[in-house]
């Protein structure tokens, strides 16, 4: 029986047996359903005001280069008819992480597992090419959570992608600048480019001999390759997916050539692919575009940090051209010298964890060309290109960067506290302190003051030195009278009487507004 | 039977009946599911870039005054425990709009109705006391969406709370302090705030001798009064929520205080409730703290626009103190003169119809104080003060002020556009236009240019026409070889030779920016 507990000042609601009305039993059953309310859902988690702050930072880092390039933005629903996304051959094993929503009303929901397919179905549902968009937005996966390794349930994309015709490699060539520039401005270490082209990669599995109706699921098992050594992968392609031992060990020469020859250039792998290739089509399409791709990332200035990567192999399905997957390589934290005191007594150890850690952090951002998608939902054809950003993954490596440089984000960018001091007999001044705060305000200045009575002015000053806040403005009742009040620098405790009229003007002299 | 369709192109699956695999089928079947795809989701809506960038604005504006005033943000998931939602005397009668989440993995949960429920989670939590917060982020209420009026299933919120312990009136008069702020920012028009207390209402609804068991739900029918006449009102108390004739009447007279002497001061209003009221402590109680918000109000210089309203009974059950609703009473472009000759032209219909559509707005922000929500659903205990913006009215609002005004948004604040111009036979200059545009990006100068090889000239310059930008670099092949480029004016069609070399200063130039 669902009853309220008839504790007063329990408002919680509880299942209560029969017979069993004691307040014992109301306060276990309250406690549990208090615990079962007080959490986030599986593989989700709540963003405290630092934490917000810097993936802020992330997302208006990349949003600025999606803008300096015209990039617009445009809103889509967080849920999306379910026959959009559960349709085949769009997520492919991967449609089963998708969330459903209770069909409450007659009409199937799911929420967005990514922010492709949404701009896809736009774009379908308004006929519209030529346009570049960033979305910043969150996606939902029911995949099994992996927290400390930035693995969520719910996580927020940053995506730009071209719609639209274009040039051989200009779109895509575009992309490997807007991402460079972004790594380049994100400071967390060396970065490479690792680029594939699935042309090329069907063209490989070709001259392997593989099969071509078992293209998708060889890649499936190839796109395992940075978490599974190749035995077991190669396992997999023998014993599972029955692919013939010869192509197996064919397709392992292509897919280790980069591997093997860390030192080789881009140029030389593919000349190595196409010498031996024996001039299979696909191939040699997969080469010129590439070529094409490596002439223009030298024009943008990047083509030092671009790998062409055989084995990378994108587990989507609706890939269709150039592929890529942005790596960090060495983060700039590792050997950083920390500032703060603290820190450097930590450093050994958190250095060692960092290390570790930065090993499993993977892609930190990936995309590619997907020609195919909007005409397979639409009677509408547009090509696109486009990538994600890893924003929790970058979070993750920003945050750490940070403590190892000791540096500590503020929650708010406060400039001025408007503090009340006095005898114990004081009155509150809270209308002084509010007409100070009202012109503060009115001058853009960011201004708090305490909303207790008579606060001490020690937990005034303590609060100022917690939070950042430069600045004091300091009322007493005598300063009130003789209408003044003090201007404190927080940090070195200086003070100076000014009159109550100058403050704004004071206030932005020490900000450097005036 | 699933199965896929035959047609080569055809990407799309069907539910095939046995005996039908005709082309013509397939043909319908797929139709079907493309419109049944291409479609958003009942009560929701995608937002169009220039949309996209009003209701951005709007935020922003919000955002601002929130930091002005010390706020932090954090975020938490988009779906909580079912549980923590659902739980009695939360929503009330509104628990039924709550969308719930498939249970696929043991735990149910729903999405999120507000943010202040989630807040208050946050806060029992952590056992946070003693902040500001705003959040920015969508809630779902599976409501009759009035997509006219503005209303949606999945719309943005924009909250702004102060939980912990605050002097009496204190934290409340800050959040008319920043709504005040805001709307007078937004410049939408002349506003009211209406404001009443749930303590004083209590109070008056004792005075008019109401079973206090009766109170939930006759607050719930005053609600109605901004929708529906008295009379109608006035039947539901008498006829469905049985409440005697002389309470109903009784009641009346404190209702239409406000309404029937709309020139008198607050204070007078309080005065006359006071008159009526033989002593009540509640009501005494309730006038007493809103004489201190008033005069505090007074002191933030905003009290001109506060207006006590005995009628307000917001419909949420979790308030406890000061209840406030801000609406606009006068649009600021109804009778504003349009800058565009175009707009002028409309001026006469598109007034009539905002007129008209304005009467419909209703509130365009609402909050008060909810003293026992944190309690409620935890062991900690934070009181709490705050209000929601209600972005997607606002949104219309500013959308039809800047149409009235002839106000264009553009898509993007691209600077220059980089051309390409010459011959039949000219080559794409693709490496000459890319150098170019790095050099532009490096600068911070927003930049696009045209994906096609051999681009027409005058689909350059509509393009920058279309898209409000005001500058463009134009290359061509015997400029290339002369070190030059041409730098055009797009509004004047003003040209000037520059050597390559000061592209950059040129155009910085132009922005104001050197």
């Amino acid at each position: 029986m669902m009853t309220l507990c008839t504790t007063a000042k329990c408002l919680a609601f509880y299942i209560m047996e029969s017979g069993s009305e004691e307040d014992a039993t109301c306060a276990v059953a309250q406690e549990d359903i208090v615990s079962a309310m007080l959490k986030v859902p599986k593989g989700t988690r709540d963003y405290a005001p630092a934490e917000t702050r810097i993936r802020q930072e992330v997302i208006d880092i990349a949003v600025q280069h999606y803008k300096r390039h015209g990039a617009v933005t445009f809103d889509t629903p967080v849920f999306e008819m379910r026959s959009l996304l559960q349709k085949e051959d769009q997520y492919g094993e991967e449609t089963k992480l998708i969330y459903n929503l209770e069909d409450q009303g007659g009409e199937e929901y799911s929420l967005r597992y990514d922010l492709t397919v949404p701009l896809a179905r736009y774009v379908g549902m308004n006929k519209l090419g030529e346009f570049k968009r960033y979305h910043v937005a969150k996606v939902y996966r029911r995949d099994q959570p992996a927290m400390a390794r930035g693995r969520y349930r719910e996580f927020y994309q940053c995506d730009y992608d071209y719609v639209g015709q274009s040039g051989l490699m200009i779109a895509d060539s575009e992309c490997m600048k807007i991402i460079d520039d972004i790594f380049l401005e994100l400071d967390l270490g060396e970065f490479v480019n690792k680029v594939n082209h699935k042309v090329l990669l069907n063209g490989m599995l070709e001259v392997c001999q593989i099969p071509s109706d078992k293209f998708k699921t060889v890649c499936s098992s190839i796109d395992k390759l940075d978490k599974q050594p190749w035995v077991e992968v190669r396992d997999e392609l023998v014993n599972v997916k029955n692919i013939h031992e010869n192509a197996v060990d064919a397709l392992h020469g292509f897919l280790t050539l980069r591997a093997e020859n860390p030192k080789m250039s881009n140029d030389q792998v593919l000349d190595t692919i196409f010498a031996r290739s024996a001039g299979n089509a696909n191939v040699e399409k997969g080469i010129s575009e590439l070529r094409t791709l490596l002439e223009y990332c030298t024009a943008y200035g990047i083509s030092e940090r671009i790998c062409i990567e055989p084995s990378l192999a994108r587990g989507l399905d609706y890939y269709t051209g150039v592929i890529f997957e942005m790596v960090i390589t060495k983060s700039s934290f590792e050997n950083a010298a920390p500032n703060a005191e603290e820190s450097q007594v930590k450093k050994g150890k958190a250095d060692k964890k960092a290390a570790k850690e930065d090993s499993n952090v993977g892609s930190v951002a990936a995309g590619g060309r997907y020609d195919g998608l909007v005409k397979s939902i639409s009677k509408f054809d547009a090509p696109c290109v486009g990538f994600s950003l890893g924003i929790e993954r970058i979070y993750r490596l920003v945050q750490r960067r940070n403590e190892a440089r000791g540096l500590k984000v503020r929650d708010t960018d406060t400039d001025v506290y408007v503090a009340v001091s006095g005898r114990k007999e004081f009155k509150d001044l809270f209308l002084q302190r509010m007409t100070i705060c009202t012109q503060l305000w009115k001058a853009d200045i960011k201004t708090e003051y305490a909303y207790k009575a008579k606060p001490k002015l020690l937990n005034q000053l303590q609060y100022c030195e917690q939070n950042g806040i430069a600045t004091m403005i300091i009322i007493g009742e005598d300063e009130v009278a003789r209408g003044v009040v003090k201007l404190r620098d927080v940090a070195s405790r200086a003070e100076e009487e000014i009159p109550i009229s100058d403050v704004v003007v004071k206030v932005l002299e020490r900000l450097g507004r005036q």
